[in-house]
């Protein structure tokens, strides 16, 4: 697939999870109309949608139908857009600006921020048990249950955060910074993975050890461009507060190896990703294309 | 069985569930542990664990051993301590004690207490989908998962207490205040029974709509009696702040239709869920025993 049809397909992938997110979420005129209000703010319109487009990437590759994944990409985004919400929070990372609109508790209130993340987690897993076009396997959905809720939980996203807070202010070594981040995005990007090749009927074990293989040196890449980008980004371009990470004083890639070294370690780490596929062929164009954006992407 | 024999039996259950959540809830010691500190510190060592009896009672009703019922035991109730977690944060009802003792952002911090709830939500779907000693039985299990995520999300209690911050300061009818309550405190009282019922090989369909009505009476009596506590009740026993919902001008059954008359109403309800057992033998004495205990009880 050509550079602009890989593009084109991605648009219509987010168009669809678009699509799909705004079926799950109730209306706006759905009582209680305040919170369903605030989850619709904060989950429409906007983001890049790596998760969701990973979910698909994975399933992709194995062949799977697109309708099979809508349920799965809605899950993870919005496991995702929950967590932006209560990172958002004054007392976490107390940001005004998300998305290039002002955050959840800017635009509702912080109340109605935190129940808002609160619904988003619990219909994640309302949507994984009981989506209709997903696969019809409840045990291999059982799976995908829990590789998302071990994901999102305290040894994964949340318990990332709590390193991430932990660590403000301090001097941390390449080990520690990679431990925090291996949990704070690198859980949920490997479920996004995991979940979109477990919507496979028959899952090979060699291909979904290589795309988790994948997804680790993804996740972690990600995570370098986001550091690089706090330094390098403006704020209009980031949608969110630039130099945050360092007005916090938080340690990054940047700062602990340099600039050059953080681009040198992201582009290593495609490297590897992209290796990672070498037994698949081009269903798994999509795949490769999300590991090259993420060293390249601006925002 | 006698009342002695009955508190017996319920102190059993409570020294059961708190070993089951014990086992789930990673160590103190478990990386990043803080955050695992601040979950046990909220989840371990006190309540009334009304949820899980309930969960053990709707079981026992059909014949269900206990082990098959600590998995969705500690769900419910990790569902209520996370909701308890986040309700007392500064931006909600600024509590500063719970179950007799500082609550969770007082003890720790506020992002703590925030990523604790967040991750005590995730813990309790994961519990579900992986526990080995639940009813083997995919399909069944992704009910059961289902039936807690719409209780806890935005149609749920999520929504309860969106519906409960809004009204603070406003004039509600008996109507607007059931309402409330039946997303707030409701709709986990009745999961709960759902769930010990579903753990069940084989459910009868009436039976299922007889635990349900049953569930529903008793959920609004519980809050019943929780607003006559906050009027009456003095703050040592109750363990939290008495006179909260005054303070806070929120509505109360007995601000709307008068002390005894919420008195008369809930011992109505009490009837009514005693009614609903009629179909069941001294298997639902649990049940009975819960509903009583609902009015009677002092904290």
């Amino acid at each position: 697939m050509s550079p602009t049809n890989m593009e084109q397909h991605i648009s219509a992938l987010r168009a669809r999870l678009e699509q799909a997110l705004d079926r799950w979420i109730p209306a706006e005129t759905t009582h209680p109309a305040r919170l369903h209000e605030a989850m619709r703010y904060s989950a429409l319109g906007g983001g890049k949608r790596v998760r969701p487009v990973l979910v698909y990437g994975a399933g992709q590759a194995l062949g799977v139908a697109p309708e099979r994944l809508d349920g799965p990409a809605c899950a993870v985004e919005l496991i995702h857009v929950y967590s932006l919400i209560h990172d958002d929070l004054p007392a976490m990372d107390n940001d005004d600006l998300r998305r290039g609109k002002p955050t959840c508790h800017k635009a509702f209130d912080e109340a109605m921020a935190i129940l808002a993340g609160d619904a988003m987690q619990a219909l994640a897993f309302q949507i994984l048990s009981m989506d209709p076009d997903m696969l019809d396997d409840p045990a291999r959905r059982l799976r995908m249950m829990e590789t998302l809720a071990r994901a999102a939980g305290s040894r994964g996203m949340a318990g990332g955060q709590a390193i991430d807070l932990g660590s403000v202010g301090k001097q941390l070594d390449i080990a520690q910074l990679e431990d925090m981040h291996v949990h704070k995005t690198g859980a949920l990007i490997r479920a996004s993975v995991l979940l979109g090749a477990l919507s496979a009927p028959e899952v090979d074990k060699a291909h979904l050890e290589n795309l988790d293989r994948f997804a680790k040196c993804v996740g972690l890449a990600f995570q370098i461009r986001d550091d690089i980008l706090d330094v390098e980004g403006d704020t209009a371009t980031l949608g969110k507060t630039q130099g945050a990470d360092q007005a916090l004083n938080k340690p990054t890639y940047p700062a602990l190896i340099g600039l050059e070294e953080s681009r040198q370690a992201a582009r290593e780490l495609v490297d590897q990703a992209l290796g990672a596929l070498e037994g698949f062929g081009a269903e798994a164009d999509l795949l490769r294309w999300i590991a090259r954006y993420i060293v390249e992407r601006i925002h």
